[in-house]
Protein backbone atom coordinates (compact mmCIF):
# COMPACT_ATOMS: atom_id res chain seq x y z
CA UNK A 1 0.00 0.00 0.00
CA UNK A 2 1.78 2.97 -1.26
CA UNK A 3 -0.18 5.93 0.34
CA UNK A 4 1.54 7.76 3.12
CA UNK A 5 1.37 7.61 6.60
CA UNK A 6 -0.77 10.11 8.41
CA UNK A 7 0.48 11.74 11.60
CA UNK A 8 -0.98 14.64 13.61
CA UNK A 9 -0.09 16.73 17.33
CA UNK A 10 -1.02 19.73 18.46
CA UNK A 11 2.43 21.57 17.34
CA UNK A 12 6.21 20.76 17.11
CA UNK A 13 5.86 18.00 19.67
CA UNK A 14 4.69 15.29 17.72
CA UNK A 15 7.88 15.18 15.65
CA UNK A 16 9.60 13.29 17.55
CA UNK A 17 7.64 10.30 17.20
CA UNK A 18 7.78 11.46 13.71
CA UNK A 19 11.54 10.90 14.02
CA UNK A 20 11.27 7.60 15.18
CA UNK A 21 8.91 6.49 12.92
CA UNK A 22 11.20 7.68 10.61
CA UNK A 23 13.91 5.60 11.62
CA UNK A 24 11.96 2.33 12.15
CA UNK A 25 9.93 2.42 9.05
CA UNK A 26 12.69 4.45 6.61
CA UNK A 27 10.79 3.79 2.96
CA UNK A 28 7.10 5.19 4.32
CA UNK A 29 6.02 7.91 3.15
CA UNK A 30 4.60 10.41 5.80
CA UNK A 31 1.76 13.52 5.64
CA UNK A 32 2.53 15.50 9.23
CA UNK A 33 0.18 17.91 10.65
CA UNK A 34 0.66 20.58 13.46
CA UNK A 35 -2.36 22.21 14.84
CA UNK A 36 -0.08 25.16 15.57
CA UNK A 37 -3.23 27.93 15.56
CA UNK A 38 -4.68 26.26 18.44
CA UNK A 39 -1.83 25.18 20.58
CA UNK A 40 -1.41 23.49 23.21
CA UNK A 41 -4.41 21.43 23.95
CA UNK A 42 -3.09 20.17 27.03
CA UNK A 43 -5.56 23.22 28.86
CA UNK A 44 -8.53 22.34 26.81
CA UNK A 45 -12.09 20.36 27.20
CA UNK A 46 -12.50 16.81 25.76
CA UNK A 47 -14.94 18.59 23.73
CA UNK A 48 -12.66 20.84 21.75
CA UNK A 49 -9.48 18.57 21.45
CA UNK A 50 -12.56 15.82 19.78
CA UNK A 51 -13.79 18.56 17.60
CA UNK A 52 -10.33 19.22 16.61
CA UNK A 53 -9.19 15.74 15.94
CA UNK A 54 -12.26 14.81 13.84
CA UNK A 55 -11.05 17.72 11.33
CA UNK A 56 -7.59 17.06 11.16
CA UNK A 57 -8.69 13.48 10.63
CA UNK A 58 -10.82 14.85 7.65
CA UNK A 59 -8.05 16.92 6.68
CA UNK A 60 -5.85 13.88 6.75
CA UNK A 61 -8.39 11.75 4.85
CA UNK A 62 -7.94 14.68 1.50
CA UNK A 63 -3.96 13.30 1.37
CA UNK A 64 -4.89 9.90 0.99
CA UNK A 65 -3.13 8.15 4.17
CA UNK A 66 -3.32 4.89 4.78
CA UNK A 67 -3.09 4.87 8.68
CA UNK A 68 -3.19 7.81 11.32
CA UNK A 69 -0.57 8.53 14.54
CA UNK A 70 -1.87 10.65 16.82
CA UNK A 71 1.31 11.62 18.40
CA UNK A 72 0.05 13.74 21.01
CA UNK A 73 -0.47 12.62 24.45
CA UNK A 74 -3.55 15.03 25.07
CA UNK A 75 -5.16 13.83 21.37
CA UNK A 76 -4.52 10.31 22.19
CA UNK A 77 -5.69 10.20 25.63
CA UNK A 78 -9.18 12.14 24.62
CA UNK A 79 -9.86 11.77 20.99
CA UNK A 80 -8.42 7.84 19.95
CA UNK A 81 -11.41 5.79 21.22
CA UNK A 82 -13.99 8.08 19.99
CA UNK A 83 -12.45 8.65 16.54
CA UNK A 84 -11.66 4.59 16.21
CA UNK A 85 -15.07 4.36 16.48
CA UNK A 86 -16.10 6.62 12.84
CA UNK A 87 -12.79 5.96 11.02
CA UNK A 88 -12.11 3.10 8.54
CA UNK A 89 -8.42 3.25 7.94
CA UNK A 90 -5.88 1.71 11.65
CA UNK A 91 -5.05 4.59 14.07
CA UNK A 92 -2.74 4.41 17.22
CA UNK A 93 -1.76 6.61 20.10
CA UNK A 94 1.46 6.93 21.90
CA UNK A 95 -0.55 6.13 25.27
CA UNK A 96 -0.91 3.04 25.07
CA UNK A 97 2.50 2.17 23.80
CA UNK A 98 3.96 3.86 26.58
CA UNK A 99 1.86 1.94 28.82
CA UNK A 100 3.23 -1.46 27.68
CA UNK A 101 6.66 0.38 27.69
CA UNK A 102 6.68 1.36 30.88
CA UNK A 103 5.18 -2.16 32.25
CA UNK A 104 8.01 -4.21 30.76
CA UNK A 105 10.81 -1.65 32.39
CA UNK A 106 8.94 -1.56 36.05
CA UNK A 107 10.66 -4.09 38.42
CA UNK A 108 9.21 -2.80 41.46
CA UNK A 109 5.86 -1.80 39.92
CA UNK A 110 5.83 1.27 40.62
CA UNK A 111 5.07 3.65 37.85
CA UNK A 112 5.13 7.78 37.97
CA UNK A 113 3.26 9.40 34.85
CA UNK A 114 3.43 12.79 34.08
CA UNK A 115 1.67 14.86 31.54
CA UNK A 116 -0.45 17.88 30.66
CA UNK A 117 -3.13 18.08 32.95
CA UNK A 118 -6.04 16.77 30.65
CA UNK A 119 -4.03 13.97 29.86
CA UNK A 120 -3.17 13.31 33.88
CA UNK A 121 -7.06 14.25 34.09
CA UNK A 122 -8.58 11.74 31.48
CA UNK A 123 -6.58 9.07 33.55
CA UNK A 124 -6.00 6.82 30.42
CA UNK A 125 -2.53 5.90 31.35
CA UNK A 126 -3.92 4.22 34.76
CA UNK A 127 -6.83 2.05 32.51
CA UNK A 128 -4.29 0.79 30.46
CA UNK A 129 -1.43 -0.07 33.71
CA UNK A 130 -4.07 -1.61 34.92
CA UNK A 131 -5.44 -3.53 32.09
CA UNK A 132 -1.80 -4.78 31.87
CA UNK A 133 -1.38 -5.78 35.66
CA UNK A 134 -3.56 -4.61 38.27
CA UNK A 135 -0.76 -4.86 40.50
CA UNK A 136 0.74 -1.70 39.53
CA UNK A 137 0.96 0.86 42.08
CA UNK A 138 0.45 4.30 39.74
CA UNK A 139 1.73 8.31 40.66
CA UNK A 140 0.29 10.39 38.39
CA UNK A 141 1.34 14.66 38.44
CA UNK A 142 0.66 17.19 35.70
CA UNK A 143 3.76 19.22 34.91
CA UNK A 144 2.28 22.26 32.94
CA UNK A 145 4.95 25.14 32.97
CA UNK A 146 7.17 22.16 31.46
CA UNK A 147 6.06 22.57 27.36
CA UNK A 148 6.57 26.93 28.26
CA UNK A 149 10.24 25.91 29.75
CA UNK A 150 10.71 23.45 26.57
CA UNK A 151 9.49 26.42 24.27
CA UNK A 152 11.34 29.38 25.74
CA UNK A 153 14.80 26.71 25.46
CA UNK A 154 15.48 26.39 29.14
CA UNK A 155 16.30 22.64 28.98
CA UNK A 156 18.98 22.55 31.57
CA UNK A 157 18.34 25.84 33.97
CA UNK A 158 18.24 25.97 37.61
CA UNK A 159 14.49 27.20 37.35
CA UNK A 160 13.57 24.01 35.26
CA UNK A 161 15.32 22.22 37.51
CA UNK A 162 13.45 24.10 41.20
CA UNK A 163 10.12 23.40 38.97
CA UNK A 164 11.15 19.97 37.91
CA UNK A 165 11.90 18.68 41.97
CA UNK A 166 8.49 20.31 42.77
CA UNK A 167 6.33 18.49 40.32
CA UNK A 168 8.50 14.97 41.15
CA UNK A 169 8.71 15.44 44.92
CA UNK A 170 5.52 12.76 45.12
CA UNK A 171 7.34 10.73 42.83
CA UNK A 172 10.75 10.21 44.38
CA UNK A 173 8.46 10.03 48.11
CA UNK A 174 6.49 7.27 46.66
CA UNK A 175 9.94 5.00 44.82
CA UNK A 176 8.70 4.64 41.35
CA UNK A 177 11.09 3.04 39.29
CA UNK A 178 10.13 4.25 36.01
CA UNK A 179 8.47 7.44 34.51
CA UNK A 180 6.56 7.71 31.92
CA UNK A 181 7.27 11.27 29.78
CA UNK A 182 3.22 11.28 28.82
CA UNK A 183 3.62 14.44 26.49
CA UNK A 184 6.08 14.93 24.01
CA UNK A 185 7.36 17.99 24.93
CA UNK A 186 9.23 16.39 27.83
CA UNK A 187 11.91 13.96 26.30
CA UNK A 188 13.54 17.45 25.96
CA UNK A 189 13.96 18.01 29.62
CA UNK A 190 14.99 13.94 30.46
CA UNK A 191 18.68 15.43 31.45
CA UNK A 192 16.85 17.84 34.09
CA UNK A 193 14.72 15.17 34.89
CA UNK A 194 16.86 12.39 34.97
CA UNK A 195 18.54 14.43 37.53
CA UNK A 196 15.87 15.13 39.44
CA UNK A 197 14.84 11.23 40.03
CA UNK A 198 18.31 9.78 40.06
CA UNK A 199 19.93 7.46 38.44
CA UNK A 200 18.01 3.97 39.02
CA UNK A 201 14.43 5.49 37.64
CA UNK A 202 14.47 4.70 33.88
CA UNK A 203 12.54 7.29 31.69
CA UNK A 204 9.83 6.12 29.19
CA UNK A 205 9.51 8.00 25.87
CA UNK A 206 6.51 6.41 24.16
CA UNK A 207 7.84 7.60 20.76
CA UNK A 208 9.97 3.84 19.91
CA UNK A 209 7.06 1.67 21.03
CA UNK A 210 4.60 3.74 19.40
CA UNK A 211 6.72 3.39 16.17
CA UNK A 212 7.05 -0.26 16.81
CA UNK A 213 3.32 -0.74 16.90
CA UNK A 214 2.76 1.28 14.10
CA UNK A 215 5.58 -1.33 12.21
CA UNK A 216 3.49 -3.85 13.12
CA UNK A 217 0.00 -2.92 12.75
CA UNK A 218 0.68 -2.28 8.87
CA UNK A 219 2.23 -5.82 8.42
CA UNK A 220 -0.54 -6.88 9.97
CA UNK A 221 -3.12 -5.01 7.75
CA UNK A 222 -0.69 -5.55 4.78
CA UNK A 223 -0.21 -1.31 4.51
CA UNK A 224 3.45 -1.51 4.28
CA UNK A 225 5.08 0.13 1.59
CA UNK A 226 6.67 -1.82 -1.46
CA UNK A 227 7.39 -0.12 -3.99
CA UNK A 228 10.76 0.94 -3.31
CA UNK A 229 10.80 4.44 -4.13
CA UNK A 230 12.68 7.17 -1.22
CA UNK A 231 10.13 7.91 1.52
CA UNK A 232 8.71 11.63 0.86
CA UNK A 233 7.73 13.30 3.89
CA UNK A 234 4.85 16.93 3.64
CA UNK A 235 4.64 19.12 6.64
CA UNK A 236 1.25 20.85 7.02
CA UNK A 237 0.52 23.19 9.77
CA UNK A 238 -2.92 25.76 10.55
CA UNK A 239 -0.27 28.43 11.49
CA UNK A 240 3.43 29.31 12.46
CA UNK A 241 5.10 27.65 8.68
CA UNK A 242 8.62 29.36 9.68
CA UNK A 243 8.69 28.95 13.15
CA UNK A 244 7.59 25.06 12.56
CA UNK A 245 10.13 24.59 9.48
CA UNK A 246 13.06 25.85 12.29
CA UNK A 247 11.77 22.93 14.74
CA UNK A 248 11.43 20.71 12.04
CA UNK A 249 14.74 21.23 10.87
CA UNK A 250 16.65 20.51 14.39
CA UNK A 251 14.32 17.93 15.70
CA UNK A 252 15.18 15.67 12.84
CA UNK A 253 18.71 16.59 12.39
CA UNK A 254 17.73 17.12 8.18
CA UNK A 255 17.10 19.72 5.74
CA UNK A 256 13.24 20.78 6.36
CA UNK A 257 12.65 23.91 4.29
CA UNK A 258 10.34 26.29 4.87
CA UNK A 259 9.14 25.40 1.24
CA UNK A 260 8.02 21.90 2.20
CA UNK A 261 5.69 23.36 5.02
CA UNK A 262 2.41 24.06 4.06
CA UNK A 263 -0.40 25.99 5.89
CA UNK A 264 -3.52 25.28 5.86
CA UNK A 265 -7.30 26.39 7.10
CA UNK A 266 -7.88 23.43 9.11
CA UNK A 267 -11.16 24.87 10.62
CA UNK A 268 -12.86 24.56 6.74
CA UNK A 269 -12.62 20.63 7.39
CA UNK B 1 -28.23 53.63 23.10
CA UNK B 2 -29.02 51.17 25.34
CA UNK B 3 -27.25 48.20 23.64
CA UNK B 4 -24.07 46.14 25.29
CA UNK B 5 -20.93 47.06 24.81
CA UNK B 6 -18.77 43.73 23.23
CA UNK B 7 -15.63 42.64 24.76
CA UNK B 8 -13.06 40.47 23.76
CA UNK B 9 -10.12 38.80 24.78
CA UNK B 10 -8.01 35.48 24.27
CA UNK B 11 -9.22 33.76 27.26
CA UNK B 12 -9.75 34.81 30.78
CA UNK B 13 -7.26 37.74 31.18
CA UNK B 14 -9.63 40.38 29.15
CA UNK B 15 -11.82 40.57 32.52
CA UNK B 16 -9.30 42.54 34.26
CA UNK B 17 -9.82 45.45 31.57
CA UNK B 18 -13.63 44.56 31.94
CA UNK B 19 -13.86 45.16 35.45
CA UNK B 20 -12.49 48.53 35.03
CA UNK B 21 -14.90 49.12 32.59
CA UNK B 22 -17.43 47.78 35.06
CA UNK B 23 -16.20 50.45 37.54
CA UNK B 24 -16.10 53.52 35.39
CA UNK B 25 -19.37 52.62 33.32
CA UNK B 26 -21.26 51.32 35.96
CA UNK B 27 -24.43 51.18 34.16
CA UNK B 28 -23.39 49.37 30.74
CA UNK B 29 -24.60 46.41 29.89
CA UNK B 30 -21.53 43.90 28.96
CA UNK B 31 -21.26 40.97 26.21
CA UNK B 32 -17.79 39.67 27.06
CA UNK B 33 -16.31 36.86 24.42
CA UNK B 34 -13.19 34.54 25.40
CA UNK B 35 -11.50 32.46 23.08
CA UNK B 36 -10.37 29.24 25.39
CA UNK B 37 -10.23 27.01 22.56
CA UNK B 38 -7.03 29.19 20.78
CA UNK B 39 -5.95 30.33 23.74
CA UNK B 40 -2.46 31.52 23.93
CA UNK B 41 -2.57 34.15 21.08
CA UNK B 42 0.95 35.59 21.86
CA UNK B 43 2.33 32.78 19.92
CA UNK B 44 0.32 33.01 17.19
CA UNK B 45 0.44 34.62 13.92
CA UNK B 46 -0.60 37.90 12.61
CA UNK B 47 -3.09 36.05 10.09
CA UNK B 48 -4.03 33.54 12.42
CA UNK B 49 -4.99 36.34 15.03
CA UNK B 50 -6.76 38.53 12.16
CA UNK B 51 -8.64 35.87 11.33
CA UNK B 52 -9.80 34.92 14.78
CA UNK B 53 -10.75 38.14 15.22
CA UNK B 54 -12.78 38.58 12.65
CA UNK B 55 -14.81 35.61 13.69
CA UNK B 56 -15.58 37.03 17.12
CA UNK B 57 -16.37 40.71 15.51
CA UNK B 58 -19.25 38.18 13.57
CA UNK B 59 -20.04 36.69 16.52
CA UNK B 60 -20.08 39.97 19.02
CA UNK B 61 -22.65 41.67 16.06
CA UNK B 62 -24.87 38.70 16.61
CA UNK B 63 -25.13 39.96 20.31
CA UNK B 64 -25.96 43.62 19.09
CA UNK B 65 -22.97 45.60 20.42
CA UNK B 66 -23.27 48.83 20.38
CA UNK B 67 -18.84 49.35 20.68
CA UNK B 68 -15.97 46.71 20.96
CA UNK B 69 -13.20 46.80 23.10
CA UNK B 70 -10.54 44.62 22.06
CA UNK B 71 -8.91 43.44 25.55
CA UNK B 72 -6.31 41.81 24.66
CA UNK B 73 -2.90 43.20 24.08
CA UNK B 74 -1.68 40.85 20.73
CA UNK B 75 -5.48 41.07 19.34
CA UNK B 76 -5.33 44.79 19.60
CA UNK B 77 -1.53 45.02 18.29
CA UNK B 78 -2.05 43.20 14.95
CA UNK B 79 -6.42 43.43 14.29
CA UNK B 80 -7.68 46.32 15.21
CA UNK B 81 -6.51 48.66 12.45
CA UNK B 82 -7.33 45.92 9.83
CA UNK B 83 -11.14 45.45 11.79
CA UNK B 84 -11.65 49.05 12.47
CA UNK B 85 -11.72 49.79 8.76
CA UNK B 86 -13.82 46.72 8.18
CA UNK B 87 -16.57 47.71 10.73
CA UNK B 88 -19.46 50.16 11.26
CA UNK B 89 -19.40 50.60 14.94
CA UNK B 90 -16.41 52.31 16.67
CA UNK B 91 -13.74 50.06 18.29
CA UNK B 92 -10.88 50.72 20.23
CA UNK B 93 -7.97 48.66 21.73
CA UNK B 94 -5.67 48.88 24.90
CA UNK B 95 -2.53 49.64 22.77
CA UNK B 96 -2.91 53.66 22.68
CA UNK B 97 -4.47 53.93 25.71
CA UNK B 98 -1.42 52.32 27.19
CA UNK B 99 1.06 54.21 25.15
CA UNK B 100 -1.06 57.75 26.36
CA UNK B 101 -1.07 56.52 30.23
CA UNK B 102 3.12 55.76 30.21
CA UNK B 103 3.93 58.91 28.11
CA UNK B 104 2.07 61.13 31.00
CA UNK B 105 3.94 59.15 33.56
CA UNK B 106 7.49 59.15 32.73
CA UNK B 107 9.75 62.03 34.03
CA UNK B 108 13.10 61.04 32.36
CA UNK B 109 11.40 59.69 28.88
CA UNK B 110 12.51 55.96 29.36
CA UNK B 111 10.21 54.03 28.57
CA UNK B 112 9.32 49.96 29.18
CA UNK B 113 7.30 47.52 27.31
CA UNK B 114 6.83 44.18 28.16
CA UNK B 115 3.88 41.80 26.09
CA UNK B 116 3.81 38.69 24.29
CA UNK B 117 5.87 37.93 21.44
CA UNK B 118 3.64 39.14 18.89
CA UNK B 119 2.85 41.88 20.43
CA UNK B 120 6.59 43.18 21.47
CA UNK B 121 7.21 42.03 17.67
CA UNK B 122 4.55 44.06 15.90
CA UNK B 123 6.21 47.29 17.75
CA UNK B 124 2.66 48.80 18.10
CA UNK B 125 3.69 50.38 21.06
CA UNK B 126 6.79 51.85 19.63
CA UNK B 127 4.94 53.41 16.99
CA UNK B 128 2.10 55.33 19.30
CA UNK B 129 4.87 56.56 21.27
CA UNK B 130 6.91 57.72 18.95
CA UNK B 131 3.69 59.53 17.52
CA UNK B 132 3.22 61.25 21.36
CA UNK B 133 7.29 62.16 21.71
CA UNK B 134 9.32 61.25 19.57
CA UNK B 135 11.96 62.02 22.00
CA UNK B 136 10.84 58.88 24.44
CA UNK B 137 13.56 56.52 24.46
CA UNK B 138 12.07 52.61 24.76
CA UNK B 139 13.53 49.01 25.94
CA UNK B 140 10.45 46.13 25.15
CA UNK B 141 11.19 42.75 26.07
CA UNK B 142 8.81 39.29 25.05
CA UNK B 143 8.28 37.85 28.59
CA UNK B 144 6.86 34.08 27.23
CA UNK B 145 6.99 32.33 30.66
CA UNK B 146 5.09 35.15 32.54
CA UNK B 147 1.60 33.70 31.28
CA UNK B 148 2.13 29.98 32.26
CA UNK B 149 3.30 31.45 35.61
CA UNK B 150 0.26 33.38 36.23
CA UNK B 151 -2.17 30.17 35.04
CA UNK B 152 0.31 27.89 37.95
CA UNK B 153 -0.49 30.15 40.38
CA UNK B 154 3.17 31.57 40.84
CA UNK B 155 2.36 35.09 41.62
CA UNK B 156 4.64 35.39 44.31
CA UNK B 157 7.31 32.98 44.01
CA UNK B 158 11.43 32.38 43.91
CA UNK B 159 11.06 31.28 40.28
CA UNK B 160 9.06 33.97 38.94
CA UNK B 161 11.16 36.45 40.52
CA UNK B 162 14.12 34.79 39.37
CA UNK B 163 12.33 34.60 35.66
CA UNK B 164 11.49 38.65 36.21
CA UNK B 165 15.12 39.28 37.04
CA UNK B 166 16.09 37.83 33.78
CA UNK B 167 13.33 39.26 31.84
CA UNK B 168 13.73 42.85 33.34
CA UNK B 169 17.35 43.07 33.56
CA UNK B 170 17.80 45.32 30.44
CA UNK B 171 15.75 47.83 31.33
CA UNK B 172 17.11 48.14 34.63
CA UNK B 173 20.37 49.22 32.71
CA UNK B 174 18.19 52.03 30.94
CA UNK B 175 16.96 53.48 33.80
CA UNK B 176 13.37 53.25 32.42
CA UNK B 177 10.94 55.13 34.87
CA UNK B 178 7.72 53.79 33.34
CA UNK B 179 7.16 50.26 32.71
CA UNK B 180 4.07 49.32 30.43
CA UNK B 181 2.74 45.86 31.58
CA UNK B 182 1.28 44.88 28.21
CA UNK B 183 -0.31 41.96 28.43
CA UNK B 184 -3.46 41.37 31.03
CA UNK B 185 -1.78 38.67 32.75
CA UNK B 186 0.79 40.85 33.88
CA UNK B 187 -0.89 43.01 36.65
CA UNK B 188 -1.08 40.03 38.52
CA UNK B 189 2.26 39.83 38.63
CA UNK B 190 2.59 43.09 39.73
CA UNK B 191 4.05 42.44 43.23
CA UNK B 192 6.96 40.84 42.02
CA UNK B 193 7.37 42.76 38.71
CA UNK B 194 7.30 45.90 40.99
CA UNK B 195 10.55 44.07 43.69
CA UNK B 196 12.82 43.69 40.62
CA UNK B 197 12.11 47.44 38.75
CA UNK B 198 12.57 48.51 42.22
CA UNK B 199 10.02 51.49 43.56
CA UNK B 200 11.07 54.84 41.35
CA UNK B 201 9.55 52.52 38.43
CA UNK B 202 5.77 53.27 37.80
CA UNK B 203 3.88 50.39 36.57
CA UNK B 204 1.47 51.26 34.04
CA UNK B 205 -2.06 49.01 33.61
CA UNK B 206 -3.76 49.92 30.07
CA UNK B 207 -7.08 48.79 31.80
CA UNK B 208 -7.56 52.25 33.57
CA UNK B 209 -6.92 54.08 30.83
CA UNK B 210 -8.92 51.90 28.06
CA UNK B 211 -12.11 52.17 30.38
CA UNK B 212 -11.07 56.03 30.58
CA UNK B 213 -11.08 55.93 26.47
CA UNK B 214 -13.90 53.85 25.53
CA UNK B 215 -16.08 56.08 27.97
CA UNK B 216 -15.16 59.33 26.19
CA UNK B 217 -15.62 57.10 22.87
CA UNK B 218 -19.51 56.18 23.68
CA UNK B 219 -19.85 60.22 24.92
CA UNK B 220 -19.02 61.38 21.41
CA UNK B 221 -20.82 59.09 19.53
CA UNK B 222 -23.95 59.07 21.86
CA UNK B 223 -23.84 55.63 22.77
CA UNK B 224 -24.06 55.65 26.66
CA UNK B 225 -26.95 53.64 28.01
CA UNK B 226 -29.57 56.30 28.94
CA UNK B 227 -32.92 54.31 30.02
CA UNK B 228 -31.88 53.96 33.24
CA UNK B 229 -32.26 49.93 34.01
CA UNK B 230 -29.76 47.93 35.73
CA UNK B 231 -26.18 46.77 33.97
CA UNK B 232 -26.39 43.13 32.42
CA UNK B 233 -23.72 40.97 31.97
CA UNK B 234 -23.65 38.15 29.34
CA UNK B 235 -20.31 35.84 29.07
CA UNK B 236 -19.30 33.61 25.89
CA UNK B 237 -16.17 31.43 25.74
CA UNK B 238 -14.99 29.02 22.85
CA UNK B 239 -14.28 26.09 25.32
CA UNK B 240 -13.76 25.98 29.21
CA UNK B 241 -16.61 26.64 30.81
CA UNK B 242 -16.20 26.22 34.03
CA UNK B 243 -12.44 27.29 34.38
CA UNK B 244 -13.40 30.57 32.86
CA UNK B 245 -16.86 30.74 35.32
CA UNK B 246 -14.21 29.84 38.33
CA UNK B 247 -11.53 32.59 37.25
CA UNK B 248 -14.37 35.61 36.46
CA UNK B 249 -15.67 34.72 39.79
CA UNK B 250 -12.26 35.18 41.80
CA UNK B 251 -11.46 38.33 39.22
CA UNK B 252 -14.58 40.30 39.13
CA UNK B 253 -14.96 39.99 42.87
CA UNK B 254 -18.79 38.99 42.14
CA UNK B 255 -20.95 35.94 41.73
CA UNK B 256 -20.42 34.77 38.37
CA UNK B 257 -22.34 31.66 38.13
CA UNK B 258 -21.33 28.89 35.75
CA UNK B 259 -25.06 29.79 34.05
CA UNK B 260 -24.13 33.04 33.17
CA UNK B 261 -21.67 31.35 30.93
CA UNK B 262 -22.38 30.18 27.18
CA UNK B 263 -20.34 27.83 25.12
CA UNK B 264 -20.21 28.71 21.78
CA UNK B 265 -18.41 27.17 18.74
CA UNK B 266 -16.34 29.98 16.87
CA UNK B 267 -15.57 28.36 14.64
CA UNK B 268 -19.55 28.93 12.87
CA UNK B 269 -19.25 32.64 12.51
Amino acid sequence: MNQPIGIFDSGVGGLTVTKEVMRQLPDEDIVYFGDMARVPYGNKSRDAIIRFSRQIYRFLRTQDVKAIVIACNTASAIALEVLRDEVDIPMIGVIRPGAVAAAEMTRNKHIGIIGTQTTIRSRIYNEYLREIDPEIMIVSKACPLFVPLVEEGLLEDRVTEDIASRYLHEMKEYEIDALILGCTHYPLLSHTIQRVMGEDVRLVNPAFETAKSLKELLAENNLLKTDGSPARYRYYVSDGKDRFARFADQTLNCMVSVDAVHEINIEEY
